[in-house]
Protein backbone atom coordinates (compact mmCIF):
# COMPACT_ATOMS: atom_id res chain seq x y z
CA UNK A 1 0.00 0.00 0.00
CA UNK A 2 1.37 3.36 -0.88
CA UNK A 3 1.42 6.53 1.41
CA UNK A 4 0.82 9.31 -1.52
CA UNK A 5 0.92 11.67 1.32
CA UNK A 6 4.43 11.05 2.58
CA UNK A 7 6.12 10.43 -0.66
CA UNK A 8 4.59 13.97 -1.67
CA UNK A 9 6.29 15.03 1.23
CA UNK A 10 9.34 13.67 0.29
CA UNK A 11 9.40 15.09 -2.87
CA UNK A 12 8.37 18.68 -1.74
CA UNK A 13 11.17 18.73 0.90
CA UNK A 14 13.76 17.46 -2.03
CA UNK A 15 12.35 19.38 -4.99
CA UNK A 16 12.11 23.01 -3.91
CA UNK A 17 10.60 24.24 -7.48
CA UNK A 18 7.73 21.75 -6.84
CA UNK A 19 6.67 24.10 -3.54
CA UNK A 20 7.17 27.23 -5.64
CA UNK A 21 4.72 25.82 -7.71
CA UNK A 22 2.46 24.52 -5.53
CA UNK A 23 2.15 21.02 -7.15
CA UNK A 24 0.16 19.17 -4.96
CA UNK A 25 -1.15 15.31 -5.97
CA UNK A 26 -4.82 14.59 -6.14
CA UNK A 27 -4.82 10.28 -6.50
CA UNK A 28 -2.65 7.73 -7.36
CA UNK A 29 -4.61 4.53 -8.91
CA UNK A 30 -3.43 1.97 -11.52
CA UNK A 31 -0.43 3.39 -12.95
CA UNK A 32 -2.34 6.46 -12.95
CA UNK A 33 -1.06 9.87 -10.99
CA UNK A 34 -3.18 13.28 -11.12
CA UNK A 35 -1.50 16.38 -9.68
CA UNK A 36 -3.01 20.03 -9.83
CA UNK A 37 -1.05 22.99 -9.82
CA UNK A 38 -2.66 26.87 -8.90
CA UNK A 39 -2.27 29.48 -12.43
CA UNK A 40 -0.64 32.77 -9.85
CA UNK A 41 2.67 31.22 -9.15
CA UNK A 42 2.58 29.32 -12.92
CA UNK A 43 1.70 32.43 -14.59
CA UNK A 44 3.43 34.18 -17.58
CA UNK A 45 3.51 37.17 -18.69
CA UNK A 46 0.30 36.68 -20.98
CA UNK A 47 -1.67 35.92 -17.99
CA UNK A 48 -1.87 32.19 -18.99
CA UNK A 49 0.04 29.37 -17.85
CA UNK A 50 4.32 29.65 -17.90
CA UNK A 51 5.27 26.26 -20.48
CA UNK A 52 7.80 26.08 -18.70
CA UNK A 53 5.95 25.07 -15.45
CA UNK A 54 3.94 22.75 -17.71
CA UNK A 55 6.77 21.09 -18.42
CA UNK A 56 8.32 20.79 -15.31
CA UNK A 57 5.43 19.34 -13.73
CA UNK A 58 5.01 16.83 -16.99
CA UNK A 59 8.41 15.64 -16.40
CA UNK A 60 8.32 15.44 -12.71
CA UNK A 61 4.86 13.46 -12.80
CA UNK A 62 6.77 11.15 -15.37
CA UNK A 63 9.28 9.89 -12.56
CA UNK A 64 6.61 10.44 -10.24
CA UNK A 65 4.05 8.04 -11.95
CA UNK A 66 6.69 5.53 -13.00
CA UNK A 67 8.24 5.68 -8.99
CA UNK A 68 5.09 4.96 -7.52
CA UNK A 69 3.97 2.18 -10.04
CA UNK A 70 7.39 0.14 -8.77
CA UNK A 71 6.51 1.17 -5.09
CA UNK A 72 3.03 -0.40 -5.93
CA UNK A 73 4.57 -3.70 -6.90
CA UNK A 74 7.00 -4.08 -3.77
CA UNK A 75 9.70 -2.63 -5.74
CA UNK A 76 11.47 0.69 -3.82
CA UNK A 77 15.00 0.74 -4.87
CA UNK A 78 14.77 2.10 -8.44
CA UNK A 79 16.91 4.87 -10.11
CA UNK A 80 14.38 6.71 -12.79
CA UNK A 81 15.73 9.03 -14.92
CA UNK A 82 14.69 10.74 -17.87
CA UNK A 83 16.02 10.24 -21.20
CA UNK A 84 14.11 12.37 -23.69
CA UNK A 85 10.80 14.42 -23.83
CA UNK A 86 8.89 15.74 -26.44
CA UNK A 87 5.74 17.96 -25.70
CA UNK A 88 3.26 19.81 -27.76
CA UNK A 89 1.40 23.06 -26.68
CA UNK A 90 -2.18 22.54 -27.58
CA UNK A 91 -4.10 25.73 -26.35
CA UNK A 92 -3.23 28.08 -23.43
CA UNK A 93 -4.36 27.22 -19.97
CA UNK A 94 -6.29 30.66 -18.02
CA UNK A 95 -6.50 28.97 -14.92
CA UNK A 96 -6.02 25.94 -12.25
CA UNK A 97 -3.59 23.21 -14.74
CA UNK A 98 -4.55 19.05 -13.89
CA UNK A 99 -1.99 17.00 -14.53
CA UNK A 100 -2.39 13.34 -15.68
CA UNK A 101 0.63 10.85 -16.19
CA UNK A 102 0.13 7.63 -16.81
CA UNK A 103 2.11 4.74 -18.19
CA UNK A 104 0.52 1.65 -20.51
CA UNK A 105 -0.09 -1.18 -18.64
CA UNK A 106 1.27 -3.37 -20.60
CA UNK A 107 4.49 -1.94 -21.02
CA UNK A 108 4.62 -1.17 -17.20
CA UNK A 109 4.54 -5.39 -16.60
CA UNK A 110 7.67 -6.09 -19.30
CA UNK A 111 10.15 -3.20 -17.50
CA UNK A 112 8.45 -5.17 -13.99
CA UNK A 113 9.40 -8.34 -14.81
CA UNK A 114 12.84 -7.44 -15.92
CA UNK A 115 13.18 -5.52 -12.31
CA UNK A 116 11.88 -8.65 -10.77
CA UNK A 117 14.47 -10.75 -12.35
CA UNK A 118 16.56 -8.54 -11.25
CA UNK A 119 18.29 -7.14 -14.80
CA UNK A 120 21.29 -4.76 -13.98
CA UNK A 121 20.56 -2.89 -17.14
CA UNK A 122 19.22 0.11 -17.88
CA UNK A 123 15.25 0.36 -19.18
CA UNK A 124 13.58 2.35 -21.42
CA UNK A 125 9.96 2.59 -20.86
CA UNK A 126 7.63 6.01 -22.04
CA UNK A 127 5.34 8.08 -19.87
CA UNK A 128 1.92 10.34 -20.98
CA UNK A 129 1.01 12.83 -19.10
CA UNK A 130 -1.14 15.40 -20.24
CA UNK A 131 -2.33 19.03 -18.62
CA UNK A 132 -6.26 19.93 -18.91
CA UNK A 133 -7.65 23.25 -17.85
CA UNK A 134 -11.65 22.69 -17.28
CA UNK A 135 -11.30 19.38 -18.95
CA UNK A 136 -9.65 20.63 -22.13
CA UNK A 137 -6.25 19.03 -22.82
CA UNK A 138 -3.53 22.35 -23.02
CA UNK A 139 -0.48 20.13 -23.78
CA UNK A 140 0.44 16.75 -23.85
CA UNK A 141 4.06 15.17 -23.47
CA UNK A 142 5.54 11.60 -23.74
CA UNK A 143 8.36 11.11 -22.22
CA UNK A 144 11.18 8.43 -22.35
CA UNK A 145 12.53 7.54 -18.99
CA UNK A 146 15.31 4.88 -17.82
CA UNK A 147 15.10 3.07 -14.95
CA UNK A 148 17.45 0.58 -13.17
CA UNK A 149 17.90 -1.11 -9.73
CA UNK A 150 20.04 0.75 -7.02
CA UNK B 1 19.92 48.96 -28.45
CA UNK B 2 18.20 46.66 -25.85
CA UNK B 3 18.06 47.58 -22.60
CA UNK B 4 18.84 43.96 -21.14
CA UNK B 5 18.66 45.10 -17.70
CA UNK B 6 15.10 46.22 -18.21
CA UNK B 7 13.61 43.24 -19.85
CA UNK B 8 15.11 40.60 -17.63
CA UNK B 9 13.25 42.91 -14.82
CA UNK B 10 9.95 42.56 -16.80
CA UNK B 11 10.50 38.71 -17.25
CA UNK B 12 11.10 38.41 -13.10
CA UNK B 13 8.07 40.77 -12.71
CA UNK B 14 5.97 38.69 -15.16
CA UNK B 15 6.78 34.85 -14.75
CA UNK B 16 7.26 34.31 -11.03
CA UNK B 17 9.29 30.87 -11.71
CA UNK B 18 11.76 32.59 -13.24
CA UNK B 19 12.81 34.21 -9.42
CA UNK B 20 11.85 30.85 -7.53
CA UNK B 21 14.79 29.11 -10.09
CA UNK B 22 16.98 32.73 -9.35
CA UNK B 23 17.58 32.36 -13.17
CA UNK B 24 19.46 35.11 -14.64
CA UNK B 25 20.29 36.74 -17.68
CA UNK B 26 24.56 37.15 -18.50
CA UNK B 27 23.69 38.38 -21.94
CA UNK B 28 22.57 38.77 -24.94
CA UNK B 29 24.39 39.15 -28.64
CA UNK B 30 23.57 38.41 -32.59
CA UNK B 31 20.84 36.16 -31.65
CA UNK B 32 22.14 34.36 -28.47
CA UNK B 33 21.02 34.82 -25.03
CA UNK B 34 23.18 33.55 -22.28
CA UNK B 35 21.83 32.82 -18.92
CA UNK B 36 22.95 31.10 -15.32
CA UNK B 37 21.17 28.94 -12.69
CA UNK B 38 22.53 27.97 -9.63
CA UNK B 39 21.94 24.32 -8.30
CA UNK B 40 20.12 25.29 -4.79
CA UNK B 41 16.93 26.23 -6.23
CA UNK B 42 16.54 23.94 -8.33
CA UNK B 43 17.90 20.28 -7.10
CA UNK B 44 16.04 17.48 -7.30
CA UNK B 45 16.14 14.64 -4.79
CA UNK B 46 19.60 12.81 -6.33
CA UNK B 47 21.89 16.35 -5.36
CA UNK B 48 21.53 17.26 -9.11
CA UNK B 49 19.59 19.86 -11.37
CA UNK B 50 15.80 18.89 -11.57
CA UNK B 51 15.01 18.23 -15.50
CA UNK B 52 11.85 20.41 -14.93
CA UNK B 53 13.71 23.36 -14.29
CA UNK B 54 16.28 22.22 -17.01
CA UNK B 55 13.43 22.53 -19.52
CA UNK B 56 11.59 25.22 -17.99
CA UNK B 57 14.61 27.75 -18.70
CA UNK B 58 15.07 26.05 -21.79
CA UNK B 59 11.36 27.33 -22.53
CA UNK B 60 11.80 30.60 -21.45
CA UNK B 61 15.12 30.72 -22.94
CA UNK B 62 13.81 30.23 -26.47
CA UNK B 63 11.22 32.92 -25.67
CA UNK B 64 13.56 35.37 -24.61
CA UNK B 65 15.93 34.76 -27.46
CA UNK B 66 13.37 35.63 -30.13
CA UNK B 67 12.05 38.45 -28.66
CA UNK B 68 14.73 39.95 -27.64
CA UNK B 69 16.13 38.96 -31.65
CA UNK B 70 13.31 40.99 -32.92
CA UNK B 71 13.62 43.68 -30.76
CA UNK B 72 17.16 44.63 -31.58
CA UNK B 73 15.26 44.89 -35.18
CA UNK B 74 12.83 47.21 -34.31
CA UNK B 75 9.85 45.22 -34.17
CA UNK B 76 8.73 45.09 -30.68
CA UNK B 77 4.99 44.52 -30.97
CA UNK B 78 5.50 40.55 -31.09
CA UNK B 79 3.35 37.54 -29.63
CA UNK B 80 5.91 34.48 -29.78
CA UNK B 81 4.47 31.18 -28.26
CA UNK B 82 6.13 28.06 -27.81
CA UNK B 83 4.08 24.96 -30.10
CA UNK B 84 6.22 22.31 -29.97
CA UNK B 85 9.27 20.92 -28.36
CA UNK B 86 12.01 18.00 -28.28
CA UNK B 87 14.44 17.35 -25.40
CA UNK B 88 17.45 15.45 -24.73
CA UNK B 89 18.92 14.89 -21.08
CA UNK B 90 22.40 13.76 -21.79
CA UNK B 91 23.67 13.80 -18.03
CA UNK B 92 23.19 14.95 -14.62
CA UNK B 93 24.29 18.78 -14.23
CA UNK B 94 25.92 18.40 -10.72
CA UNK B 95 26.31 22.71 -10.01
CA UNK B 96 25.61 26.26 -11.57
CA UNK B 97 23.30 25.78 -14.95
CA UNK B 98 24.73 27.60 -17.98
CA UNK B 99 21.97 27.93 -20.60
CA UNK B 100 22.66 29.04 -24.67
CA UNK B 101 19.76 29.74 -26.46
CA UNK B 102 20.49 30.95 -30.28
CA UNK B 103 18.13 31.34 -33.15
CA UNK B 104 19.89 30.01 -36.91
CA UNK B 105 20.59 33.77 -38.74
CA UNK B 106 19.32 32.27 -41.88
CA UNK B 107 15.73 30.85 -40.30
CA UNK B 108 15.72 34.38 -38.10
CA UNK B 109 16.38 36.25 -41.65
CA UNK B 110 13.60 34.59 -43.04
CA UNK B 111 11.11 35.09 -40.22
CA UNK B 112 12.06 38.79 -40.16
CA UNK B 113 11.55 39.41 -43.64
CA UNK B 114 8.24 38.32 -42.97
CA UNK B 115 7.01 40.22 -40.15
CA UNK B 116 8.30 43.28 -41.78
CA UNK B 117 6.20 43.27 -45.02
CA UNK B 118 3.63 43.13 -41.88
CA UNK B 119 2.44 39.06 -42.48
CA UNK B 120 -0.31 38.89 -40.60
CA UNK B 121 0.23 34.89 -40.48
CA UNK B 122 1.46 32.78 -37.49
CA UNK B 123 5.23 32.07 -38.47
CA UNK B 124 7.27 29.32 -37.62
CA UNK B 125 10.60 29.30 -36.50
CA UNK B 126 13.23 26.53 -34.48
CA UNK B 127 15.46 27.63 -31.14
CA UNK B 128 18.15 25.89 -30.22
CA UNK B 129 19.17 25.76 -25.93
CA UNK B 130 21.97 24.06 -24.51
CA UNK B 131 22.35 23.72 -21.00
CA UNK B 132 26.23 22.90 -20.00
CA UNK B 133 27.48 22.97 -16.22
CA UNK B 134 31.11 23.24 -16.21
CA UNK B 135 31.83 23.15 -20.05
CA UNK B 136 30.05 20.01 -20.29
CA UNK B 137 26.46 20.04 -22.32
CA UNK B 138 23.66 18.31 -19.83
CA UNK B 139 20.62 18.79 -22.11
CA UNK B 140 19.68 20.08 -25.49
CA UNK B 141 16.41 21.25 -26.76
CA UNK B 142 14.59 22.08 -29.93
CA UNK B 143 11.69 24.13 -29.62
CA UNK B 144 9.22 25.38 -32.43
CA UNK B 145 8.19 28.62 -31.96
CA UNK B 146 5.55 30.84 -33.39
CA UNK B 147 5.55 34.54 -34.25
CA UNK B 148 3.01 37.03 -34.98
CA UNK B 149 2.44 40.68 -34.98
CA UNK B 150 0.24 42.26 -32.16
Amino acid sequence: MIDLDRFEADCQRDIPLLTAMQLRFVGYDELTLTMEAPLAPNINNKGTAFGGSIASICLFGGWAVSTLGFMDNGIDNTEIVVFQNDMTFERPARGLLSVRARIEPAEFETVLARLKKGDPGRIRFDVHVDTFHDDERCATMRGVYVVWLK
